[in-house]
């Protein structure tokens, strides 16, 4: 049943799509030869595909002397997070398969956090000055684009002080009267990031403004380089991918699944999973303070998972939901008290709705095999009760864990299912002998 | 605490900041106020950010005779969302509001599916003939640019029957010899979507080969449009939040989180729950069998939420692993045997590592308190292989049921954390009992 990785041994071309898909269940030795059966131009847009990780590996098993040539496929900004990816000692000569330009770019942008704008743009943007004539300005650019430009989309005009005056679209320079100047075309109103804005702000910005592009300056106003949208396109997806992990009740793997080794999978699982259980073991501490109930009444002790696990699932819910709408920037911290508001609200329906199926599942169950004793009705109720107040519980702490993690400057994204359901898990216990007490105390207790 | 909506009464200019952050907790008749507040061309924009379904609300309550103007803002792909938010009967009319050629392609493009790339295309990109010469093309692409062209980023060359030949970037165009052809720089291998391709397949070919435009052809190869980069962006957001809404036990909300409505949520929110409420039932059945052996040992009863939250928990990470690993196209059907062989073993390290601590809280509370009585080490030995029994159990049902969702065509991401662990919670109560039996048989049993 297990894939077999394609026929390497063959003398023929490889195409694209097989070695894509073939990637991840080979190992470095049958990637490299699999590379070399591209053919060249194919082999370019591949090796601008990879990951940075997959680009390092991968140069760092090709003869010396051709490593030069693949890392001058890229754009200076993926060549710098590939030699961020080169192991510590390579780094120095990684830099030296440059030509004398990019690596002076290189160097310029690895002094900034990979996940910073600073880290994502590209210093090759299109330029003009403000006072040249349009006709003049699609000429310079046509010369520009001979060298490499990351896009034409967008035309940053400066100053003399590299400080970014204005911006006009391609398409609005070239849809201009020729005798008109770029200073008459250009927009001025125009959004910009710092250089050391987090990528998960930038990429609100390029979806509030429906941006292409947007230029990154520095404090004074002068234009460092340009993060474009196929860049943010990287970004959204790995800030969701680092999201759902959390939210599972992992820790972000930061890498594809199949290429995180065992002991680090187990790292990274094994943290949360030790808080987790250390959380739970209070469930059995607050069981002991019933333990006396229980002896009792051990028909109450066959609810018990049923009623944490609703807590649990309706928590669950309400975290995901917030979580994600806080990612989203639907909700910010101010919005605590609408939230509530619904939440609660949710959590009586949804209670109510499930604390009925539970009674009505005691009631039938003990008409048709008189499961529950003479109590029966008090124990419906119990557990109709219990169930309810247990879920509107669960939506509670699911909603507002996120915010108050956000006050606290935490991830809300480490309100992840498990944590809530661990922290209803105890209360629920409580909730649950609680009312069992109140109910049946007296008759059953 | 309730933040105050801004304050609308001022006659004064709005900024595209101050209304962009009011939006989610303004009333509709606020929204409209606030939007008539705004600068003309700030206001453009705006409205070109809006998701279709405010948009689409914004038109309706603004008077009939400014309708037009506003959606003749937007691109033909964007105007085609906007009248599929319209109540249907107000579609018709809505149409009326475009110009007549824009009618045309809007009418063209709503016999697409929202979700297929036919859905996300723009007609309006910019095309060639293969034997222009290079100087001419760029002449006759100046005038293209005049009308709205989507993206002049990569330019389309046909031929007379609109079949597709081949592409080339317009810096390409750009930095080409004047006196050469179309035909001499175009490259003729090029990726192409189909009309009706999922958009999750179309954003996994923008990721896979690094594109800022997919052409979208027809079954004879005759191009109907292009799809751009900036609404993968959104589409990727999209999927994401689908996958973390399912993943947390709920229904996707196709909605903002502020803008569902109470019944609506809800609905959305009771299905799953109701579902998962049902499977849990069955714990307590299966705790009914082993009533009297908790009868006989009450203290077994004190683990039991511990034991089936450790198996919820990995569970949760596993199903929440695979599910992003396959949404990312990382993992395929096949690999099910790699991911089932690498889950066993972490489970195993896992289920080892928890199983120890959970043993050791007991011995260690034992020689403390004396809570646990002579057996304590029965007792201990139980819960520790319980543990880690279900552990294991639970990291392999929540790696292997997205698989099992995938292969019979469901959406891998219903194997959201809350259905692992209502599946792992009936077979942990039977592997807790069984092997308390097993263990304990004959002294504390």
């Amino acid at each position: 049943m297990q894939p077999s990785p394609p026929d390497l041994d063959e003398d023929r071309d490889l195409s694209f799509a097989e070695l894509r898909d073939a990637w991840p269940v080979l190992s470095i030795e049958e990637r490299v030869e699999g590379f070399r059966l591209l053919p060249r131009a194919v082999a370019e847009e591949f090796f601008t595909t990879l990951s940075a990780v997959d680009q390092a590996e991968l140069l760092m098993s090709l003869p010396a002397a051709e490593r030069r040539g693949w890392i001058r496929v890229l754009e200076p900004d993926d060549a710098a997070d590939l030699i961020q990816a080169l192991p510590d000692e390579f780094r120095d000569l990684g830099l030296g398969w440059l030509d004398e330009a990019t690596r002076k770019e290189v160097i310029a942008l690895l002094a900034y956090a990979e996940d910073d704008a600073g880290g994502l743009m590209s210093p090759r943007y299109a330029r003009l000055r403000p006072d040249m004539r349009v006709d003049d300005a699609i000429a310079y650019l046509r010369r520009q684009a001979r060298e490499r430009l990351e896009t034409i989309y967008y035309v940053y005009v400066l100053d003399s002080e590299q400080r970014l005056l204005g911006v006009v679209s391609f398409r609005e320079l070239f849809a201009a009267p020729a005798d008109k100047t770029v200073r008459d075309v250009m927009r001025q109103s125009l959004v910009t990031a710092r250089e050391d804005m987090d990528q998960e702000e930038l990429s609100q910005l390029f979806r509030e403004h429906g941006l292409m592009a947007v230029p990154v300056v520095d404090g004074e106003g002068r234009m460092k380089g340009i993060v474009t949208i196929d860049d943010i396109v990287d970004v959204v997806e790995e800030e969701a991918t680092e999201d759902i992990q959390k939210m599972g009740g992992t820790q972000a793997l930061d890498a594809p699944y199949l290429q995180v080794g065992l002991a680090s999978m187990v790292r990274k699982r094994v943290v949360w999973l030790l808080v987790l259980f250390m959380g739970e073991m209070m469930t059995a501490t607050a069981m002991g303070y019933f333990e006396e109930e229980l002896a009792g009444a051990i028909v109450l002790a066959l609810f018990i998972p049923l009623i944490i696990s609703s807590g649990g699932n309706s928590g669950s819910q309400a975290t995901t939901l917030v979580i994600r709408a806080m990612a989203l920037d639907e909700l910010r911290l101010r919005d605590w008290w609408r939230v509530i508001r619904r939440e609660v609200l949710s959590g009586v329906a949804l209670g109510g709705i499930l604390g009925t199926v539970g009674a009505a599942r005691i009631v039938i169950w003990q008409k048709l095999f008189g499961t529950y004793g003479e109590h029966y009705l008090g124990v419906a109720f119990t557990l109709a009760a219990s169930i309810a107040s247990v879920v509107l519980w669960g939506t509670m702490v699911g909603s507002m864990l996120p915010f108050i993690l956000r006050q606290w400057r935490f991830d809300p994204a480490s309100a992840s299912a498990p944590l809530v359901a661990t922290l209803v898990d105890v209360s629920g216990i409580i909730i649950y002998f609680s009312v069992a007490q109140t109910v049946l105390g007296g008759t059953l207790l």
